[in-house]
């Protein structure tokens, strides 16, 4: 590692460094708090170091590296400070351009969790880095977060290793879109409540901070609470990946929150279908949720997507949808269907794996490109 | 042909013949009004051939044989009576199964349009048809009608050699599922009205007559206008696909209505978004129409499938599904979308080619897998 | 068909009908002897009818029909006189490219098999057909004749309802070249003997013929055993798909020639190799085709093509074209492996169904555009 | 990491610990010649570590991790010690079955590298690793080094992070028959001479050695010089893909071999045909090698597969199998041609990417079944 000097990330020009995900005001280091947060740059020399800081309880920190594009590599990072190659014995005249990212969601479950980057050790150039001219925002659960994208049929263990930002449709679909893209993403959550009738895991309860999904003292000090400055990066579109969940939670046993003490259960009726009035819940769930994201994303094209695990939520989620219309009289908001994960295109734990993550990507790239006209 | 005996089809005993396609009382000849519509014998003997009748004028029949279950031949008709050859030099003693069917739609523009079958010619012994167990409703317009299926990309005529039951997602659907099913569509026409704002074209407004899309003194001879006994044939699911021509209207030029000397047209706003008080016509035909499906098939699970062409029309479709759900508090309808089809999945006059049913077909099998339990 | 004309084939000008497939004096009638051999025409007008004749005895003719290159129908044709309609109510001022084509191989076992192409009807013009820049000469056995590209994977009997080219590698790959081709081929027969030991039953004993397959007085006067006149077409490539019946030979019965009386077998040793002698035979009759192929197709590639049955005879063929090159210094000759046929790509009776068929034509249509240059 | 115990390699029982590729006499600790040389165990516990040391000087180490079959990480290891955790927080009574294994190929270039295995850290136990049934050995070049595997299709380094053995044909196969499996390879080598006219860069004369692609005095320490043990480890098929590297030196300029001083150089001919002299080294360097691989596994069928990159040297490479028939008698040997490697399927520095490892290995997978009967 001689010869290569240490470049702090803040002292990095604007144009030299392209950061992946929400940020809030520190910026050095920086913390990268979802899966498919990090920082690319475009470099020359032999040679590429990126200088980090991880912590962790039981649930440990993955990530990825991407070089021109292409998946490197993928590993568990344990607690401290790592310097970690990303390249060497490279011609040093070619620029080369290299993404590192974090692989594992934000821990709503674990305060310790952190990843923040601290610079670049390098023997060459920053270059500009060339700008994405389009912008996606998605926001979802389990599927987002890259829930089973790893893994072998049989494992069902819910640990980290088995997420991913490097095999997932949200990431597919911004690269072959060309797209800088942001991932907010809870596992087990949903726009109502979780799939345990857990009330409080709803994304819209978080989706104004910077990370609301990141907890403790540690992740207010890197700025997680801050509310997030939409303004500094309004997508083209929102997608929205979520009900999955709710739509669990009918079949899942009553939850007792502990913050009111109050027990929570969406029921179903005696002839196994859904109570309606639970069912409305979702439903105006919904509705304030788009109208939370149309406030802060004013041209956006918001669309739901829906269906990676079933679509038996369609005509719920619809319901929300035109219900925000008519109140809202948003026209430019849609549903758009993904395809079902099948035996074939299982991950681990019944999850979506390669396959069904690369067949919705290829669904929702086709959409995106007619909807927007790109 | 000599060693050849004739069988009547009035004369084959019902366990003897299966006949695809909904039928009124005339069975002999029989008409085969849809495409898809067919009959299907099992056979031993070296050689078969089916006597058949038909009549067009500028648009002509066209037909296909299957045998044990692979697609052997398809044809045109012209006007006349045919004798034709299904197999022959077969091992006598083999019994086969032999499919011959219909590729071209009812022809609403064509009065003269007729298929009938009168009998086989055979040297060997009818074998009892094996019944299906599971049995499909397709109510479609050119998709469903196969429009595009053959031909080129570059071919527009509007002519049956484009037609098929061969190649469609919903025949491709009813084999994968050992399943029997009708069919009763018709290309260009909608839940409300026509591409073109033909309101008169609308599938509710001749669903519940045998084939209330043929036209003249002929077709009402063969028992076209009848009222269709749905009692005689219940299917497990109904599968509409409709909303491709109504979402078209609103992007074509206004249409007079000969019958009421009334002008026509779905309305686009200032804004390019659709009409409000014309989405509602087609929300309000959708509740109509299901109301009338539900009213003739009691059990049947009913799905709404769209999206092969575009899915446009996704919100206001479901739309009509839920505001259908609240008034008749049934449960058993659903909405399904089916994938897109592309640049690579186009047939002719951008219609689905093969790739787009296939596609179709293996998400609807496995969606109609999980929704029916098998 | 009031309104149209009749153009005999012999009266149409030579750039104005594409004739596929060896042909020799006689082109009024025009004999079409092979599978994949036919009429190709540019046509305007509303309609366009062809007039053929055929006969047979046990086997019957079958044929196709393509329209601006997309496969549009298949039937059967019993003996007599027919006027086909290829396309009618098209617009009139479209020039369409019309293929009509025999499906069924050239039929060695039955003297009678015939289908002679008269002339068209039609209300258009005919207008120059475009050149193929490229052409293909096939030589093979039942996979080049298409055997088992149609039917069910449980159909056994051996009838030209199963043989094709319209699903056929050879077809599919001269199509993805924009070339031109001829096909000679025969189920049953290899290079130097066929399957069941009849050594009369080797292509090279027919290739100098103009179809040496066919057999009787009548063929004899349609000119199927005049000379060829190579010159007249010359090849950019010769694709010789030949061995699969040879290697058989080696676990089939004897075989008696009614011939000379005597008795032919391809041995097997004890130790289940196959005879070394035996070997040798193939090795020479294959030493001996190419020569007789490169006598009269100077400058083509020739490429033994093979595997799509099992790659038993690799290092049989192999020392075939070695000892070839060897002793006439041609080193434009090369052998290419096939993909084999798997149980998820059978057509019938345990033949290359249409998965097979165009795996093979992608590994060849690459192989070719490599080796010559396109 | 309080808890575990650590488990020196030499101490756990050969039953409960699977080694994968090439050993010599030491296994305390235990060296990893080879890309895919690896070890496995079968554990219960929450976490497992492994303890590696590894060398090397421009050319790092790479190394993966597979759980329950399944890939899950990848990463470069640089000079040093190395505590790894492969996994943590697992459910503790479960037996995992892990697989740690090299990435690079033996290092022929730099005789630093080096990755021996020490031990694991644990807090379960080692269970019993079930036995593979089958084993192939694999003789190979770039190709089976698994060069290009990774990066994008724009990079041409050659480094270690493009070469895998996670993605790769070999292991793909093995894996698919539930193998064990030996690599042998080197990028840039021959079965007579490498790509660049270098005559020492031939596998026959590394391949007696433990691993003779090992250079310098600490890979002689380790046992890679000493005469490999055949008989420990007797394969059910070897697979040679060799000749790609052969066949590239008729097109490179003339090597000067620093050993003997002398120029060495394939030759083309004037008319850009190979000289025939130079062939005939192929041909007899494989007849060479044939007899050499024979002598050490008496009873593996021996299949020369060759094909991804070209098939330009399949007549050459199939006389030198015929020529060693010849002499040998031995029967038990064949020539396979792998698909091509085409734009769609590439990798990085044009050498095949995942999509053409995919269709290799299905291929091979499928001959392999049929030729040894499984």
């Amino acid at each position: 590692m001689r010869k290569l000097r240490f470049e702090e990330i803040g002292n990095i020009s604007e144009d030299k460094i392209h950061i992946l995900g929400r940020i809030g005001r520190q910026k050095n280091p920086l913390p990268l708090f979802f899966n498919g947060s990090g920082v690319e740059v475009v470099v020359t020399g032999s040679e590429l170091w990126i200088d980090v800081e991880t912590d962790s309880d039981f649930l440990e920190m993955w990530v990825a590296v991407e070089i021109n594009g292409a998946f490197i590599s993928r590993q568990m990072l344990l607690p401290g400070e790592h310097s970690l190659c990303l390249f060497r014995s490279m011609e040093p005249s070619a620029a080369k351009r290299v993404r590192f990212y974090r692989e594992l969601q934000a821990m709503n479950d674990d305060p310790k969790v952190k990843l923040l980057v601290k610079g670049f050790r390098l023997d060459g150039e920053f270059k500009e880095v060339p700008r994405y001219e389009r912008r996606l925002e998605f926001i979802g659960d389990s599927i987002t977060s890259g829930e089973g994208s790893y893994g072998s049929m049989e494992d069902v263990d819910w640990i980290p290793m088995y997420m991913s930002a490097s095999v997932n449709y949200s990431t597919m679909t911004a690269k072959a879109l060309n797209a800088d893209f942001h991932l907010i993403s809870q596992g087990g959550w949903g726009v109502y409540c979780g799939w345990d009738n857990d009330v409080r895991h709803n994304l819209p309860s978080v989706y104004e901070r910077v990370c609301g999904l990141a907890n403790g003292e540690m992740n207010k000090e890197l700025g997680a609470y801050e509310n997030y400055d939409f303004d500094s990066w309004q997508p083209d579109a929102v997608i929205v990946n979520l009900g999955t969940n709710d739509v669990t939670s009918f079949n899942m046993p009553e939850f007792v929150n502990p913050e009111d003490g109050r027990t929570y259960k969406m029921r179903m009726n005696a002839d196994g279908t859904r109570n309606r009035e639970d069912e409305l819940l979702i439903v105006n769930a919904i509705v304030d949720f788009l109208t939370m994201i149309r406030k802060h994303n004013k041209k956006a094209h918001i669309v739901w997507c829906y269906g990676m695990l079933g679509s038996d939520l369609n005509l719920v989620i619809t319901e929300g949808i035109n219900k925000y219309k008519e109140n809202s009289k948003d026209e430019n908001v849609s549903f758009f269907q993904l395809p079902n994960t099948t035996m074939e295109t299982y991950g681990s734990h019944m999850h979506p794996g390669l396959k069904s993550h690369q067949n919705a990507s290829v669904e929702l790239v086709n959409y995106l490109k007619y909807k927007l006209n790109w």
